[in-house]
C-alpha cells in the first residue's frame, strides 16, 4: 500500500446555523481559543467537527448541533462540499485543528449543512472552552472567520434562499411557535433581500392555507398588540 | 496524535454522466475487472476516483472525465455527498478499491457530480482495463451496480431535473449542436418524465428566444426531413 501519507485527508461537517430574532437573520458562531492569540482576528468559526469513524455525514451534523446547543430534531440541509487544498493553508488553523482533534491533519474536505433553529429555543452550551453567539449575517460579511467559513456561509445563504423558494414552509422553522404577520414579513424580506409592501404581503398571506389565526394577541409590546398566528403542518 | 488509524477515511468523486441519444436518457458506466469474477453481477460502476493530494473536488471530477473520455469543458454540477460507513461494506468493493488505488481503505466519502455530454462527441478511452458504455437510465434501475451507485444515480437524476427547472438552457448541453424540435421535445420529456403534446410544445418553443432556426434540414432520414435549430448562447 504505497503513498499512504500523501493521501491522508480528513472529512468534517460544518453547520451554518441560521436564526431569526424578529428583525435580523443571524448565524451562530463559536469562538476558538488559540494559544498564541496576540491578534483578535480570525478566531471565530462555524460549529463543526471531524466525522467519527462509524458516523454518517447527516449524523455528524446532528451531533455537532446537539453537543453545542442541546437541541435535537433540527432542520438540516446539506449543500456543496468544500475541498480546496488551500483551505487549510493558514498555520494557525492547522495548529488549532491538530490540537483539538489530536490528529495529524494534511487537508480537510468539509461537507457543509444549513441548520434552521428557533432563536428563542434555549441553547445549552456543553463545550467549556468555546463561547457561542449569534451574529447578524450582514455583520459576518465584514468579519474574517477561520478557514473559508466566510465563503461557506455565503453559499449557505444562497442555498437556503433556494430551498425556501421550493419549500416556503421552511420559514416556520425560524419563527417562534406563535408569531405575528409582521414578524413573518420581516423574516421573508430578510431572507430574500426584499422590502415587501404591507398590503401586497397580506395578499400573499391570504394564500398561505397552512397559517392558522389564533385567538391570542402579542403580550407586553409597547404598540397595539398584533394577532398571533401559528403554522399548521400538513398531515403526512 | 492518537486514533490515527480509526480516522482514516478517503475521499472520492463520482460522476453521473448523462447523454441523450435522440430517444433515451443514458448514463455512462465503466466495467470493473474483478479477479474472482465468477458472478457477472455487481461489476459496473460510475466513473470516479480517489482525489489526489493537491486536487480540489471540481478538478478531480474534470480529471476523471477527461481521462475516461478525452473530453474537456464538460458541464459539471456537484450534489449531495454520500458518506454512510456501510457504503463500503461489500468485501468485493473493498478488494477492488485497494487493488486499484493501492491504498488501505477504511471508508470512502464520495462527492458526486452530474456531467452532461453530447453523446455524439467522440469518446476516447484511455484506461486499458475498463470498458465504457452507455446504459438507459431506466435499465440501470434494474442493474446492481457497485457500492451505492444506484442510489447516487437516482439522486443525480433528481438533481439535474431540478437544475434544468432553474436553467432550462442546460438541455442544450445534451443535444447535438444542430437538432430538431422533436429531438428537443423527446429530451425534455425523458428528463421530466412527461409526454408533451406536440402543439403545446410548439408554444413553449416559441418562447425560447435563445433558439435559432437554421437554413438547414436533417439529412439521411427515412421520413420528411425536419428543420434544424441551434442554441444561441447569451452574450456574457
Amino acid at each position: 500500500m504505497g503513498n499512504e501519507n500523501s493521501y491522508n485527508p480528513h472529512i468534517s461537517v460544518d453547520c451554518v446555523v441560521f436564526g431569526f430574532d424578529g428583525e435580523k437573520l443571524k448565524v451562530l458562531l463559536t469562538e476558538r481559543t488559540i494559544e498564541e492569540r496576540t491578534e483578535l482576528t480570525n478566531n471565530k468559526k462555524m460549529p463543526g467537527s471531524v466525522i467519527f469513524n462509524d458516523e454518517d455525514l447527516d449524523d455528524a451534523a446532528s451531533r455537532v448541533l446537539n453537543e453545542l446547543t442541546g437541541l435535537k430534531n433540527i432542520y438540516l440541509s446539506q449543500f456543496k462540499s468544500f475541498g480546496n487544498p488551500s483551505r487549510t493553508s493558514n498555520p494557525r488553523d492547522i495548529h488549532w485543528l491538530e490540537k483539538t482533534t489530536r490528529l495529524k491533519i494534511g487537508r480537510i474536505v468539509t461537507v457543509p449543512y444549513v441548520a434552521l433553529i428557533k432563536i428563542d429555543r434555549k441553547i445549552v452550551l456543553n463545550a467549556a472552552d468555546t463561547s457561542v453567539n449569534w451574529y447578524d449575517v450582514n455583520e459576518i460579511a465584514h468579519m474574517h472567520l477561520a478557514f473559508d467559513h466566510n465563503e461557506i456561509i455565503r453559499n449557505g445563504l444562497e442555498h437556503i434562499r433556494h430551498r425556501l423558494d421550493l419549500e416556503p414552509h421552511l420559514l416556520f422553522e425560524l419563527l417562534p411557535r406563535k408569531f405575528t404577520i409582521s414578524q413573518l414579513r420581516a423574516l421573508y424580506d430578510v431572507v430574500n433581500q426584499t422590502r415587501s409592501d404591507v398590503r401586497n404581503f397580506q395578499k400573499k398571506v391570504a394564500q398561505m392555507t397552512y397559517l392558522v389565526m389564533l385567538e391570542e394577541v402579542e403580550e407586553g409590546v409597547p404598540h397595539r398588540a398584533a394577532r398571533l398566528y401559528k403554522y399548521k403542518r400538513k398531515n403526512p
